[in-house]
């Protein structure tokens, strides 16, 4: 079971969640209230996606662009690299998250998409928030203890201080809403103290964020229904990805590891298997637990799970047709994201420049 | 006593030594060997420096840009906000820095004289440079452990990644030297396993800088000859700044701390106060202890000082003077920083291309 790492904190902040905005369950076009309002969210570059990222991130972030009328979506670079990386695999990985966010219905013309590491004030933000945030604050984040526990309690300074960045990430655009896992409550904490403090020792300055909270429905791995599915699963067939063959996704689910029980029902606690099928089938259409429970009755397990695997084949053919697409056209690729630095850089100016005035660095 | 603080290390690092270079004792102008040689060094904008600052950093500044080809100095205020920061303060005193070493001779056709948080790269190369230093690696730098000692052992985060911060100055330039102090030794060393570091993750990027070693040679405080002369220190009396007037500094020699013998002799440890009076005035003229000595015989102490303050009198007038038509032409000292800034990312850009690529950011 893959432990969780550092490469996945932003990709959960942003979400693995799935429930309407509480703020705007409405999901009307660009409704009045959040006109003054800005989203902040970031994603790991890890490549192509899985089916757990596009429901539980991706999904959300497609709807939010349209709700909110200031959205920023950050391939988080710079926080990757606080697990050990291969520089052209990562390279690749940003590309390819570039891709399969535009074919997922990332809209760069609604939601800037930009990369992390293009916008130098990321950093130089992350100093002066170090600069206020004490060394115990940071070591107590449940999530620095986990991680750094599989490295003797030990850790890189870059692991350590990753909540500082996601702080700055949020912070240098004024972003006012961050879509949250319940695992990420705690760094957005973080972001709202750091905020009041810099505003309580400089003058007001950051609107202190509040969270786009949504109950957490993270999809299982196919291998271990009390698992997450998981990118680093070392099973093959645990995980399905977006651009795996409609062969593939077959295989895996006809694989899928449920019961003895042949009748299709939800009960995630007693039967974690065939619920994570149905918990994705619903997902997917739309329709809720009933309907499909209802819709499936006279099936067993088996020809449950050919069922399951057709809806995602057929959600995915267009994606995956997209991707490939768009992997072939690293040109427009870069010239997607150096536009998005451009326009993040835009909105960052601003504030960097109040920021150093603040500060009195100039 | 004031204790050590982070204002200080830069400043510290870059010398309050100043015994001739030992790479290049002749001091002839830009010799042959130092061709291939960039020195890095960081000064904190403490304001208007003293007596100490003079004798230590700022005079082996001016040395050292004629015997190297390249030669950068930073006004390190990202540095300077790992302890708390008066903003307006903060910003006049970047201004009185520069000022102050325009008018002791740093010129900045010859060494590139820039505000650190004008370069964003700094801060980028601290968070990569993070992602490869353990958290230990620091925990058990002396300096971490002294000043946290003063903030019950905790501290910023800033405070902590201090001396990270420094290795990416040094090394965001490749440069080969840093002039230091025996207590930033262990900086260096740091910045030097975080170069190999680098180099072995990565592939050969930067040289591994190497110390200009000196003897150092602090000025002591003129009320307690065994502390080392500070901005901090609470007793006006005991430091001597380059803009002082004559009638202070007169004054303060006048109040300086001897002892109950009238001869002027030099001995350190067993006649701390007539001997700092001694050092600086062998520093101030360039003669030797023993001519100082032989010419001083016959003088008491009392008179001593006065010849001493005359000396520091007499040369600070004529920079005093240049500091304060400096300080009046404020739109000046402004365009030698954007100006320095500006030759800084020049050398920067590069390192910072070849940086991205080798780690996969782009």
């Amino acid at each position: 079971m893959a432990a969780p790492t550092a490469a996945r904190t932003w990709r959960r902040f942003s979400a693995f969640t799935r429930s309407p905005n509480p703020h705007n369950s409405g999901r009307e076009k660009r409704p009045q209230q959040n006109h003054a309002s800005r989203i902040f969210s970031g994603i790991q570059p890890t490549g192509i996606p899985h089916l757990g990222n596009y429901l539980g991130a991706i999904e959300n972030w497609v709807r939010l662009q349209t709700e909110y009328s200031s959205v920023l979506y950050s391939i988080v670079d710079l926080h990757s690299i606080t697990i050990p990386q291969d520089p052209s695999t990562l390279r690749q990985n940003i590309l390819d998250m570039t891709a399969s966010l535009l074919a997922c219905g990332i809209n760069p013309e609604r939601a800037i998409l930009f990369q992390q590491s293009k916008v130098a004030e990321h950093t130089e933000l992350t100093w002066i928030l170090g600069c206020l945030t004490s060394m115990p604050r940071l070591r107590h984040l449940p999530q620095w203890k986990m991680k750094s526990s599989g490295q003797n309690n030990e850790g890189t300074v870059g692991l350590f201080t990753y909540p500082v960045l996601q702080s700055a990430d949020i912070l240098l655009y004024k972003s006012t809403h961050v879509p949250v896992g319940e695992d990420q409550i705690q760094h957005l904490e973080l972001t709202q103290d750091i905020a009041r403090t810099f505003n309580n020792n400089y003058g007001n300055c950051f609107p202190v964020p509040k969270a786009i909270l949504s109950e957490t429905k993270k999809v299982k791995s196919l291998r271990n229904p009390t698992a997450k599915m998981s990118k680093s699963d070392p099973q093959q067939l645990a995980t399905v990805n977006i651009t795996d063959s409609p062969e593939e996704i077959a295989l895996k689910f006809r694989k899928a590891v449920t019961d003895f029980t042949s009748e299709v029902t939800y009960d995630p606690e007693g039967r974690p298997g065939v619920s994570n099928l149905v918990a994705v089938h619903t997902a997917l259409t739309g329709m809720s637990v009933e309907e499909v429970v209802h819709q499936s009755r006279g099936l067993d397990t088996a020809r449950y799970k050919s069922v399951v695997a057709e809806v995602v084949i057929e959600k995915f053919a267009p994606i995956k047709n997209e991707i490939e697409k768009l992997r072939a056209d690293q040109g427009f690729l870069e010239q997607v994201l150096n536009r998005g630095a451009e326009k993040a850089r835009e909105l960052a100016a601003p504030v960097h420049h109040e920021i150093r005035k603040l500060v009195g660095f100039s």
